[in-house]
């Protein structure tokens, strides 16, 4: 038996904003930035679990102050009791009487637990010398399901449910793991499409983009129609017919106003919109998503919790789910999210850039494709060039795909080096 | 001219769960409590503005430390400018372009920009000499216009509807005003029927709330279908078939368990149900409130934003809204809450209790009443005995009615001998 004997949090910073790097309608000067979190055991391996919560800056020290509060409640816990029940660890921090004023699941508390949560899959995953996405890929459906907290969710997904769907996985289970490990899965590059860069920027790393294997862009919109017809056409030009491109508004927009944009943006035949109008507002992207129809709607980035990416699909508010690694509650509503969005037929493009996120959400959609859809159809991961290199484990990408990673782990693990460098002392 | 000189944050909790005051399905155990917040100015007039958020026990640490973040912003800035313009210094708050990650609007952050906003309210307040509810009542509604942000409201409730809405409330403001300062406010209850209290104790309670004046109580359900059925039965006993019962149910069921369980108390014929089940699900709530109609929904202490609000009322998810004074981002959001329902013709009937929101919330309802839906029909405030105590203008009930508060201010404001003695140090 191990105990948990300590704890660190460390305000980590990048100034990404002064080269306009991650630039967007509503996010003019992000300093991409970690509430890092490192948990310490006494156990003979050294093994230690990292986490953290992307922020883009200003706010981080309160998110930190949220992981140091909930960090503090396991220090002297059981180790392997916690690791042997991942569900109810979650569920002790989600339902906490208390605590749960504060959210409920939603917002600063709801990331921290996401952290905190996070740390002991990192944790569980080193010990089990497994990379998170083959971890969690190689339990069973009864094991997964006990991850998941159902409650809010039964009008759309039942424990029973969630088991059928990944029974119906499991067959496949070891030859997708031989293809994903052969051939990677596919990603797609927002690196030419922030807001503040130039349009001889966008051109030049347009053609990249291409030339490096992506068979999608993603440009940012939403800040002057003329200026999206621009950079569109530009784009278009640039990487021909056949590269698919997304747009992302970035929650620009008004419902009305959206529906207006988007039909004027429409000719450029559009992979997807992302994040027309408020994150929160199920009834508006519904009502977008009726309304420029067959153009489909995406989101999730900021969706705060499995409950409202249950009502966005039960909605039909968006075709393309955007999980992020720590805007929810970690890897067990992840899996939540993954299957909703299993169970309602809608693909699952996470969310990743900023710092980290690259690393950290590809094992969503590689679990995703072994264990829960069985599927890489219309799937891909969102990819940036921002940050990779203070990673332990930086993702790999060859021609537009991600590497599966086989370090063990969740990704999370920042260079030593790199987190005393870029700690923040405001 | 005068110049913000300085603040002080406070930690400050009350052990109710000690007396099981304030027990429900969902929290057992509260220990209201307040992350409070003292602004000081330069001016000669020695005013403070004071504010709190609401919690109810842990993490009010956390919530602490995301006001101490916001209001350092504001050392050495010009109150004039501040208080001459709260639309926009709202705005600068809640789209920090960094800040905004950390929610969108919604949270601990989002509550923290709450307590900055209302301390500055608190100091308006108190330099114009009025309470809170006058001081908004004597605004033109171009003023009150001013304070509101339409972003994502604009498919509900644009700028020319809430002007309409206020000026057409405008010719009877001093009737009104004059009305309310006679015969105070109606409020209802919660006092008998919290979940931990015995039957013995219910039924006594049950009793003075009559005899005090109350036409309305609310019992805490949703533990045990047995045991909500025989508190209901206790309590139309005791007070008999002319006094309203509402039941709250503080988010417990899911969607299909809350339409089985509230059909089932029905016959005790209720005022209505609160909280069914997620405060983030609308969906849920409009399939709630379409399953048990003619029984009445009401929904609110939880929702996070005014775009939450939106869709409650767009969706038929609730026949009574319950705003709360510290949830949201201030008096400015509450303004737009008010107007949103005004719009649809759906009772507030604000959320109180806990420590202060008594005083708290009152002004918005006495506000709504003279100034924005003209109306105190089907509309009531929350009413329990709890710390009252600790406040300079302790809420005043004569006969079961609010009396209309005049000590300048917000109502925020607790003693300095309370916030010392019940200063909590971990």
């Amino acid at each position: 038996m191990s105990i948990v004997i300590g704890f660190e949090t460390l305000d980590v910073r990048f100034e990404t904003s002064a080269l306009l790097d991650g630039s967007d309608a509503m996010n003019p000067d992000p300093d991409y930035s970690a509430a890092y979190l490192r948990v310490r055991t006494d156990a003979p391996d050294g093994l230690e679990g990292h986490s953290f919560v992307f922020t883009i800056g200003r706010g981080n020290d309160v998110q930190v102050a949220a992981i140091e509060a909930l960090a503090q409640r396991v220090i002297g816990r059981d180790v392997e009791a916690i690791l042997g029940d991942l569900g109810g660890f979650w569920r002790e921090f989600v339902y906490d009487s208390q605590l749960r004023w504060l959210g409920p699941e939603k917002g600063v508390m709801h990331m921290a637990i996401g952290a905190v949560v996070n740390a002991f899959w990192d944790l569980k995953a080193k010990r089990a010398g497994l990379p998170l996405w083959q971890l969690l890929a190689r339990m069973t459906p009864e094991e997964l399901v006990a991850l998941v907290d159902f409650r809010y969710l039964s009008d759309a997904l039942t424990p029973e449910d969630a088991l059928a769907i990944l029974r119906a996985a499991e067959p496949g289970r070891a030859e997708r793991e031989a293809e994903l490990l052969a051939t990677g899965y596919p990603g797609y590059t927002t690196t030419p499409g922030w807001l503040g860069y130039s349009d001889d920027k966008l051109r030049r790393l347009a053609r990249e983009a291409v030339d490096e294997g992506f068979l999608q862009i993603k440009l940012k919109v939403g800040d002057r129609l003329e200026d999206d017809l621009r950079r569109l056409r530009i784009a278009r030009d640039e990487v021909g017919p056949d590269i698919r491109i997304a747009i992302d508004a970035n929650q620009r927009w008004d419902r009305d106003q959206a529906i207006e944009w988007i039909r004027a943006l429409e000719p450029f035949e559009l992979a997807w919109v992302e994040e027309p109008t408020s994150p929160d507002d199920v009834l508006a992207h519904a009502a977008i998503a009726r309304a420029v129809a067959p153009v489909r709607i995406a989101t999730g980035e900021h969706a705060m919790s499995r409950v409202l990416f249950k009502q966005l699909l039960q909605a039909d508010a968006a075709a393309i789910v955007q999980i992020d690694s720590t805007r929810v509650a970690g890897v067990n509503e992840n899996v939540a999210i993954l299957l909703l969005a299993a169970k309602s037929g809608i693909p699952v493009c996470p969310h990743a850039g900023g710092v980290g996120l690259c690393e950290a959400v590809q094992h969503f959609s590689m679990f995703d494709f072994v264990a829960v859809s069985g599927s890489r159809d219309g799937r891909m991961i969102e990819y940036t060039k921002h940050l990779h290199e203070h990673f332990v484990a930086p993702v790999e990408l060859v021609g537009g795909r991600y590497r599966a990673p086989l370090t063990p782990g969740a990704g999370m693990e920042m260079l030593a080096d790199s987190l005393s460098r870029h700690r923040y002392l405001p």
